[in-house]
């Protein structure tokens, strides 16, 4: 351990978890206003849902209802764009694959993508489970959109996927966001000011 | 409706939650900065969770480990203290029939007893589900031991009790604490802050 450099904080999340979009809009100036880097991490939340017995919150009753209006407050709340999706939930595969591929070559470039991601599904109905599509929106950003579509389609980055998804359950992650300060665990985007007050103390 | 005078605030909650503990200690204060008055509700939360399909947190994988490290952190964060009680979870039949019999005489003296039935529990490691522990607690506060002890037993205050939690379910109550402003539902003592935000701008 080296006690100089403080360690990146991990932030694990789905792209297809209205939760994951407020704290991924969030997370980097959080950090950084800590001297902390952020490793983004995208996992399969499915396969997390199956080993803690859990279901998405859209199919619980009571608590499905109350998460569509609890998002809706959020974002009236954070001031972010946000609406329900026609499509969801979505598989997210393609746009986690692209996202480990590019994180590889340039993390801050990756976690901007993210953040198109992100704001591309939840602000503006734009259904990112898709591969074309999502490599679509990279373009944009002036990356190459033939590489991330070959990206989400590499054996590699399927591999990547699997094995982060592994080492969220190893750690303990069963749902989303959760974030990872110094080995302890934070779920959901209402903990970040406890992730926050962690920091600024250095535990408690 | 009277728009002069505002409704109170509902705080549905469980004696044997610790979440519901946490928030037990701000929701008088929080309502008091905005004018408002609270109505404690108790209920059975057992009954909301058969009907959401949910399980007690610590019963479930993964989640239940987390919450008791959640607890702890949210204990030294309020800086009010707190130990995992070496009997959890418990019914809180008494407590919550004592606590009606009570508001119908007086609803500060009841809001009191609840907080030391809180405290007692979450602080001290005092069972409070039994009935006579329970009554003895309220003797502290100078209340009628033999008639407290009477008030959990009797069939006014356990049909009360069971009334109350039909409402709750009625009014999409499914976890504890659950807090409704004016009709608008809120659920967990992290969205505190967001019910401070809701009273401040009326709505958003």
């Amino acid at each position: 351990m080296n006690a100089e450099i403080p360690k990146p904080i991990e932030f694990w999340f789905s792209f297809g978890s209205p939760y994951s979009y407020f704290a991924a809009l969030q997370i980097d100036a959080l950090a950084a206003r800590h001297g902390r880097r952020v490793d983004w991490r995208p996992f399969v939340l499915g396969v997390a849902f199956k080993r803690s017995g859990m279901a998405p919150l859209v199919q619980q009753p009571m608590r499905g209802e109350y998460a569509m209006k609890d998002w809706e407050r959020l974002g009236r709340l954070h001031r972010v764009p946000y609406a329900f999706p026609s499509r969801f939930p979505i598989d997210s595969l393609a746009p986690s694959r692209m996202y480990y591929a590019l994180e590889q070559e340039d993390a801050q470039r990756a976690h901007e993508l993210a953040r198109l991601f992100f704001k591309s599904y939840f602000g503006e109905d734009i259904d990112i489970s898709d591969a074309q599509t999502a490599a679509k929106l990279g373009a944009t950003l002036d990356l190459d959109e033939a590489w991330l579509l070959a990206a989400a389609a590499d054996r590699v980055w399927k591999d990547a996927l699997r094995a982060r998804t592994d080492e969220a359950l190893a750690k303990g992650v069963f749902g989303a966001p959760f974030v990872i300060v110094d080995g302890e665990g934070f779920w959901g985007c209402d903990r970040l000011p406890m992730v926050e007050q962690w920091l600024q103390r250095g535990g408690w």
